[in-house]
């Protein structure tokens, strides 16, 4: 684990890290936000933030203002990259909705990507326990939230790792996306024909199996109306019904003007990470 | 004058735009963020922010974190381009600090330069009046600040128009180019050898001018210690003396840890936009 480089930001420490993954078999880089309060020695709350299409584990810190927020409630943010790089996969590259920067973290089945498309695994049996260990997280006050592919990822880890998160939220997530055509896509590619495997990478078709609200204490989710994926790709009006069929609180806020970018991530962080702070507090 | 794209954020609107430039004589491009209440048709004060080498007019608004407080103070941001593009030059794009996304703010007098390379006139003479036509400034509440060549730019456009600004502050600014490598390459190739010549694109040398203060209400800068370029190409100290001799208050900060790219910018971009909010503010 070899820091790539480091900046100060908001009196707290905005780092970017490379280490060798075993789960997906090369090199992998995330980002790491330390606010002063964890600088000083305390143990502070963490939220893991994944990304959406073609960004990287650069994203949040350079375009979402997330640090200001982070840095005055104590909240530790993590970032990884959105799929393996270099795995030498022809055409890897030549689609920006699949392959490089379009992990949609899944554990591929198929080949060629099996062998290293493995984000699902990655973030949560190698990165989280690599942040538990490097920065002493306290594995109860641990959130998860993410934007559009990232959304889709946040809610999937979320609910099929429930002992790993405490809340999770989202900004405009691809919210089911077994009927869009960017899901299709990459799940007939990563995960094989068979749409019966598909589900347990469907946040809305993994809500409607909980027999119980797996995150009583709400989640949140923002929309933008003007979102030019809205209508064809991200469906959160079939997790909302799914939520509703399952009792599980859902705030979802749809906003007039606001579009897919980060002009609307920006515009809303501040709201998620009090989301995750107000479910992740606890006394020290 | 045409929008090539518009964003809601936080609840404003961020705009970019292209338009044919005389001065420069080619199409150039600027960004333009609305608060709220500029939509709602409030005649806002404005601040002009004059991006670094390498940047262009997205740079502020995606890296900077300033539109949340701009829309919260009622401020109109306005970001040009940092050099003209496509004028043609051989090499025009070779260097990273000279050149494309190098303008350095001035009128170039040598060839090749000269009949595009005009960033002086075409902010203070162009871009300048078809904000007060196009967006309703107030000429009596414009501000202007910069960050590294921006830095630079805003101290001398602000010193030379007095007339056209009514407050300053920078960030990291180049702010004695005679005396430091990236301002004698530029002004050598843009203006020539004689070195009386660069003086009125000299902040320092300009302040040294002054009979009188010419901001009595104060200049703010700021300036990361674990800037990499602070030693070779910045001396704030130089102009620090120079408003000392003047008798121009100026409230230089130096902090610890902070270097010089956004991650520094985005930190203390509130406290510039308070800055400039407190010496614009007037009764409507």
């Amino acid at each position: 684990m070899e820091i790539v480089s480091q900046h100060a930001c908001f009196g707290g420490l905005q780092q970017f890290y490379r280490h060798h993954s075993n789960e997906i078999g090369l090199p992998m880089k995330f980002s790491v936000f330390l606010p002063p309060q964890a600088r000083q020695g305390q143990v502070c709350p963490a939220v893991f933030y994944l990304a959406g299409l073609t960004c990287s584990e650069e994203t949040l810190a350079i375009k979402a203002g997330a640090q200001r927020v982070a840095a005055r409630e104590g909240i530790i943010l993590i970032s990884p990259d959105t799929s393996p790089r270099g795995a030498g996969i022809p055409g890897e590259s030549d689609e920006w909705d699949f392959g490089v920067g379009a992990g949609f973290y899944v554990d591929a089945t198929r080949e060629p990507w099996r062998s290293h498309y493995r984000m699902f695994s990655y973030i949560t049996c190698e990165l989280y326990p690599l942040m538990v260990e490097r920065f002493g997280l306290d594995r109860n006050r641990v959130g998860i939230m993410g934007h559009s592919m990232g959304g889709h990822g946040a809610l999937v880890l979320a609910l099929r790792r429930q002992d790993l998160f405490r809340s999770v939220s989202a900004l405009a997530p691809i919210a089911a996306p077994i009927y869009c055509p960017w899901g299709e896509t990459a799940f007939t590619r990563y995960l094989g024909d068979r749409v019966e495997n598909w589900a347990e990478y469907d946040a809305t078709e993994l809500m409607k199996r909980c027999d119980h609200a797996p995150y009583p204490a709400g989640i949140l989710i923002d929309q933008g109306l003007d979102d030019k994926f809205l209508a064809a790709q991200l469906n959160p009006h079939m997790f909302e019904a799914a939520c509703a069929q399952v009792g599980q609180p859902l705030t979802l806020r749809r906003h007039r003007d606001y579009n897919h970018g980060y002009y609307f991530v920006s515009s809303f962080i501040e709201d998620h990470l009090m989301h995750h702070a107000g479910q992740l507090q606890r006394c020290p």
